[in-house]
């Protein structure tokens, strides 16, 4: 197996312990509960934001716990729901007066167990708020989800709530601007290669050399349909065609462009797609505010890409830029 | 090919188009010398500074052109050193009363071309500065290089150069702090898989699953011995024995440790190891100062880690926490 490891057993508590190791102290990691959070919350004048869905899909999510970001993170095994009482307990340790808010990407394990968790906690008084993050337009249900799928665009909304929080705003507050910013994000993904999850240690599925996964799920669930391998011009083409009639995104628009890499794609070519993406928006009339290049939600080692967009205005522009501070970063 | 491109002729152009246009208007681009250049330089009160090495290995370093970092870079083709013109024009571009610094890495291509543009610059008077990256302690020689090779520390000698010229440093003291940098800095890579140039569109070359390349080069050049896959102590092992006796690092030492992700690994392997190393250098003696955990220098879709130390001491430490804005950055 092409991978890093000691035993698949213990490969996320490992891999977490090395983020907290990493942090300098700014994170503290909790085994029990593959958790990950903040040491310096939780503060009772802020809102507490918590996340956890399957593991390999860093730096989702464990990676984007910090300031102006998640306060905790608790996931599953790889490509696996957290058990319910990873969530209950991580509530408890990050609560707060003004409540904790849940993130959840769609994905029917995911929500089983937050849902389940927000009513056991809500039924002890604890105040709990929900995000469901569903930008995916590929496919209206997939193999493990009722609904669309939630997968690159989480970050924007993790990033536009985690600002506003900071800044003290109330629950009812944060889940406005959530829900905003899920009601204005889209994606869609392709994928050129499958993944190895180290449990299993093999290939999850096959994708021939010659062929894409249009549509994509990050656990290699199908998507829209196999296709004969495209230029990039024409998967940009793909994806634009996916993504921008959703909304729909229109002239005069300001977005967010993310190039999302799933794992296994080099940067440079994240770049090139970006660059023709960027082009074909222009003549739309849509311009850029921000660019976003780079692994935001990936999918272990798979090759391919996302194209996400999200529609701005003062309000999200504002959030977006605002200071952040987490684990994956450069400098 | 698994690769999103659209002909691989201009696959270096068309990504850096993609690096400009991500930019908001900081990069400039400029085809043809694969050039790309911060808008805002040149600036007659600060050294200009400039690298150029092969393509494949981004970020490294197109991606770090930027405010405390590169003020422009011009690679050759993927794997291919620039061609004199390309550093000699970017010279030309980039020139400062105060001078241009090149920062090269040790392969004989590049060395190559800049120590020839080198001359050819100072034999029409402008005032050019030299450092020469060379980290790797993998192997003396290599397929294409006399003397260690230049590999992830590369980023540690332009954070520390960079943060002292935009504080308006003279080149001799960017010279001096540059090579105490690469005094100080000492890597060793594995690999776990080969990579694919897009030109050619089959992997360079292969190692078998439950096989592993111990000091493997950039370019798939051959390291120390192919050895049977180990696990993830076994491997951070490996890489400390090779790296800590070089310089050597000793009980007392502050350090950063990267773990540098080749492109192919996820970013969970690559923390799994930080985890494991950070372990065992506290188990030495030496304290991290600082965590830098992801892709500084790849080679395109290699699966692979290198593991980089550097001493640091309050002047180190000063200018790698310095304010730096370039394209590759998360928020």
């Amino acid at each position: 197996m092409r991978k890093f490891l000691n035993d698949p057993k213990t490969f996320v508590n490992e891999f977490l312990e090395g983020v907290a190791l990493a942090s300098g102290g700014a994170l503290k990691f909790d085994p029990r509960y593959h958790l990950i959070y903040r040491a310096d919350m939780p503060d009772p004048n802020k809102v507490s934001i918590i996340q956890g869905s399957g593991s390999g899909h860093e730096p989702a999510h464990t990676m984007i716990v910090g300031r102006g970001m998640l306060d905790a993170a608790c996931p599953g095994d790889v490509f696996a729901g957290p058990p319910v009482e990873f969530v209950t307990e991580t509530t408890k340790l990050m609560n707060s007066p003004k409540g904790v808010l849940y993130i959840v990407n769609n994905y029917t394990g995911d929500r089983t167990a937050w849902e389940m968790a927000k009513e056991l906690m809500e039924a002890e008084d604890y105040k709990i708020g929900y995000l469901l993050v569903n930008d995916d337009v590929a496919v209206k249900d997939s193999t493990w989800t009722i609904g669309r799928r939630g997968v690159a665009g989480n970050f924007f909304v993790i990033k536009a709530v985690g600002a506003a929080a900071e800044r003290g705003a109330e629950m009812d507050e944060l889940e406005r601007i959530g829900n905003k910013v899920i009601g204005q994000v889209r994606t869609m993904g392709i994928a050129l290669s499958s993944c190895i999850p180290p449990v299993r240690g093999t290939p999850l599925f096959e994708i021939a050399d010659g062929e894409m996964e249009v549509g994509i799920g990050i656990h290699g669930e199908p998507g829209r349909e196999r296709r004969k391998m495209g230029t990039a011009d024409e998967i940009v083409d793909i994806m634009l065609d996916a993504v921008v009639p959703d909304l729909p995104f229109k002239s005069g628009d300001e977005v967010c462009l993310m190039i999302n890499g799933l794992g296994g794609t080099p940067i440079s070519e994240l770049y090139l797609l970006y660059g023709i993406a960027h082009k074909k928006l222009a003549d739309k009339g849509i311009k850029v505010f921000r660019s976003y290049v780079g692994e935001y939600c990936t999918s272990l080692e798979m090759a391919g890409s996302h194209l996400t967009l999200l529609k701005v205005d003062d309000e999200l522009k504002d959030l977006l830029l605002a200071p952040a501070d987490v684990a994956y970063r450069v400098f």
